[in-house]
């Protein structure tokens, strides 16, 4: 019981010197990794570096505590950082004290969710995102972050939320392009894709086995920053109109504490819910994927639990929500993290970091960190997914096409609640109107198929109908017209059975369905049967009134129930038939 | 086409006189149960009585033209007053120019709501109210009305939008009641009670027939107006303060408009949708009941637009939300009506009574209105359900619970808004995670079975599993866990079978999870199979690349996966087997 809930119970019994040096290794590739990022990532957000810093402490603790995936990496991300600036964004203006308290609370809304949600085992309701609706969130999200970034490539300000509104601020500000910024931004930005695909086949060149290259290559960007900072210092750029980081205050995270203003937490608690899900959902992925590699297992409900307790942790001390990064896990996981310990001694870098290395990050360009994000970013802007779901199923495509588009027209949050509400119509349409067939008996068999399909046997005075589904809420109002529209085609009918093989469940409204089409039935002279209802559906049937008052029987097989029905056109009554009654239930 | 948007031109062509005898005199009876009800409505919903007759004209004569239903009697009803005096209690004060001005807006957007619902087809989505959250609401609707006319009774001031506070508000009133009120009240409460049971068997031994003395029994209402108008008169009770109806003026509904204040409309369209959906489901649920006694069909698409038109008309005449009510359409009914034209007599019936009667109505008490109202809905509260609701099935006891609950202590919009989250909710949970077994054969037969309720053969290197659902984004999630566990806690697994025998459908989520897993059992040198996959299903799979990369193959049956995988135990390459080549649809 614990150790479900302290996985470190776990893990941490089994610990020894191979382990350690394995999750070490990955540590300090990550965290070279981390810096450049976690500075990047707040910048985004619109926040002070140093958050960025902050928010990479003591969560990978938390999670290292409560976190069950063995390689996750837990820190600032692209798209939460996004959707930080834009709640943060709605209640005050970037750098100020409001701004940063919003962005503190964020976190803590978010890690009292996610801990809530694990806690009462509700990680379902992740599930109301679809894989089309999480991918057009991505990449819209993806065009959304790159486009934000290029005004710091080219030295001018522009503002905007939604994408027009940054293209058209961004055409404004042509004019006023910094020459030097651009110098910096345009080679960093080229080397920095480069770095992605071409430093390791290079570096492999030079003579690096395959996993030295590999790891090798993350350290570009680390490359790129300290190449443009000696450049900045170098040429002097910063007097002639190049932005740098300025000074990032030295030192740990203080403590920190989110604001209890019910005013605030009634505006971000909507926005809060959002990060918490699309954090969630991209961190269980990764920890899914990379767990399976190994065929190990992640519990997603503590999963829940885990990124609570990092965002609990985010809020206490200064930083701003977090999440399990993709491409910093697929790293940790590569570098060969063989436990989250690994997190825990990332976080004993970063925290270094803090201690002694901001002071050297004076002179770091905006546009350095920029280019991280638009190369980190544009990875994420998935191409091919439009074309592959239009070919596979439209209303899919309708979900993710709707996505992207409100997401880039009205923002982040508008975007995610219109696919999930699109997909969720689209479900709900689906699932009211499920599939029944009319069926008939095969010829010489006991088997019975649709009419529609299969040459069959029919009698005019009898009706088969199967459902293929179980009957709900949702589709109780359709098996109600449904039925009725058949039996309103065909006058001379006397019976009507419902197939219920594959009916796994009658909800209560079902169930009030049934006894209408019952009821309205027998007005018209139609007896109501049931054959083939499953154990579990027929013992709760029992439980109620319906089968007193059905006006036919329960057959156990469609094969007896039209065997029996067959000669009874209503010409004479049928109660004394033994041969029937044998058939009840 | 024409004439599916307007249905008088499918029963207007065969209109005779048989027909118009019939609806005229069903018109008269309702005509002669709608005038106090309509004035009584009027007053729940905080309106001049007046409204209530303006409501009652020109929206029947739009139903009759655009209806499906032969015999629903369209007009005020108690629910959907309550809840206009909720919406616009919100944002004036009851007897205010822009109370009525927001109860008429009201009317425009739900007309328009529910006429855009009709034309979009999305007549379904009032599926997402479940019967135990319709019974739930209409129950708690019932006692809040109730309650709310207590007042009248007493002759008091008492005000509150809950039930806590309604009551609270009566018992700190209790030291003012009105004897000569109560003198009115109690008995025309009294009096009306007994009609609904005792009247009819009284008029039946006064000689006469069953349907005359029911639908004389209907009179009932009438009897008390003019009873207690007289003796209002009489004894000069006005004077002793027994509140009365007052003037109403004469005349024919004035050309109203609709507010265009955006404000407005952005408070009201979430209570106008709630009216519009509530209203939809009452109305159609009533057509529908009465439309099967005579083997008619309703097109409920069709009466989405029907009902749309008549809200329009009552906006447009001064009116407020009007719908299908339950006891008058069983009244028109049963007095007769053949088709809608009988509506369009009610309709002059009421203008005839809007001319002529109203002077004559000053006198009458609002204890007399308020005592019809009590006596309408205490019907509608039904202490059985909760009962039948726990034993056959407690989450729909719990969205029962919820809805009344919140309705009581909340307000009849947060009730619904509740009633349907935690349906949903419910809903959802149960879809997220569907049924599926481990199956084996049973032996000596080609039939495959659950190994948890059967005598089955099994294998160690081979995992047939059964999925019993379609393949959705909500349950996508699910069975990655769901299949990923299984084959973790089996080692020496070198295949897995998904069964797809109940597979109706499988979404891009469910693809991408299917995509997953025939990855990441890859990864652990364990193939993916399908079996029984149906011929839609294969149709859609064939458009993705799934079958490319599945790393197993795809077999008719299930009986021949397993013969044709039994001797693969991964020991050697099974490319060459020409018995699994065949197997590959």
């Amino acid at each position: 019981m614990l150790q479900r809930y302290f996985p470190i119970l776990e893990w941490g019994r089994t610990y020894d010197r191979p382990a350690l040096t394995s999750d070490l290794m990955a540590a300090v590739i990550v965290t070279i990794m981390l810096i450049p990022q976690s500075l990047a990532y707040a910048m985004l957000a619109g926040l002070p570096p140093v958050v960025g810093l902050y928010a990479s402490i003591l969560p990978l603790i938390a999670y290292a505590l409560f976190g069950t995936s063995r390689t996750l990496a837990v820190g600032p991300v692209a798209v939460i950082s996004l959707m930080t600036a834009s709640a943060a964004g709605a209640v005050a203006a970037p750098g100020s004290v409001e701004y940063l308290e919003a962005a503190i609370t964020l976190a803590a809304l978010s890690g009292v969710m996610l801990a809530v949600l694990g806690l009462l085992r509700l990680g379902f309701l992740a599930n109301l995102l679809s894989h089309p609706v999480i991918s057009g969130f991505i990449s819209a999200s993806g065009i959304l972050i790159a486009t934000s970034q290029i005004k710091h490539i080219l030295g001018v300000t522009a503002g905007g939320e939604t994408w027009p509104e940054m293209l058209a601020a961004l055409a404004g500000a042509m004019g006023n392009i910094n020459l030097p910024t651009l110098a910096i931004g345009i080679p960093a930005s080229l080397f920095l894709f480069w770095v992605r695909k071409g430093a390791k086949p290079a570096l492999m060149k030079l003579g690096l086995g395959p996993r030295a290259a590999e790891m090798t290559a993350k350290a570009g960007p680390v490359l790129a920053v300290a190449v443009t900072i000696l450049a900045v210092i170098a040429f002097g750029l910063e007097a002639r109109g190049v932005s740098v980081v300025g000074a990032i205050p030295s030192g740990l995270p203080p403590f920190a504490l989110p604001s209890t203003d019910l005013a605030l937490i009634e505006v971000l608690w909507v926005p809060a819910l959002l990060i918490s899900i699309i954090g969630f959902v991209e961190s269980v992925s990764v920890a899914q994927t990379l767990a399976a590699k190994r065929r190990q297992r992640i519990a997603p409900d503590q999963e829940l639990i885990g990124l609570g307790a990092s965002n609990i942790a985010a809020a206490l001390s200064g930083g701003y929500p977090v999440t399990g990064g993709f491409a910093r896990s697929v790293v940790n996981f590569d570098a060969g993290a063989q436990t989250p310990a690994a997190g825990a001694y990332t976080a004993v870098g970063i925290a270094l970091a803090s201690l002694f290395l901001t002071p050297l990050l004076f002179n770091l360009p905006n546009a350095t960190l920029a280019a991280t994000i638009i190369v980190a970013v544009l990875s994420l802007v998935d191409l091919k997914t439009p074309g592959r779901l239009w070919a596979y199923s439209k209303a899919d495509f309708a979900a993710h096409a709707v996505t992207i588009a409100i997401t880039l027209l009205a923002g982040v949050e508008l975007g995610v609640i219109a696919g999930v509400a699109v997909g969720l119509l689209l479900y709900l349409w689906r699932a009211s109107r499920p599939h029944a067939a009319i069926v008939g008996r095969v010829p010489g068999t006991e088997h019975f198929r649709n009419v529609e399909r299969h040459q069959v046997l029919t009698l005019p005075h009898l009706l088969s109908i199967r459902i293929d589904e179980s009957l709900t809420y949702l589709n109780a109002r359709w098996l109600e017209e449904y039925v009725l529209e058949q039996v309103a085609e065909r006058p001379p009918l006397r019976h009507v059975i419902l197939m219920c093989s594959a009916v796994n469940a009658i909800d209560a409204s079902g169930l009030e369905s049934l006894e209408a089409i019952n009821h309205r039935l027998a007005d018209g002279g139609v007896k109501l049967h049931l054959s083939e209802v499953k154990g579990p559906v027929m013992d709760r049937l029992k439980r109620a009134h319906f089968l007193d008052d059905l006006s036919g029987k329960v057959f156990l097989s469609q094969n007896k129930a039209f065997g029996d029905l067959a000669n009874d056109t209503g010409e004479a009554p049928d109660a004394d038939d033994p041969m029937e009654a044998r058939g009840l239930i």
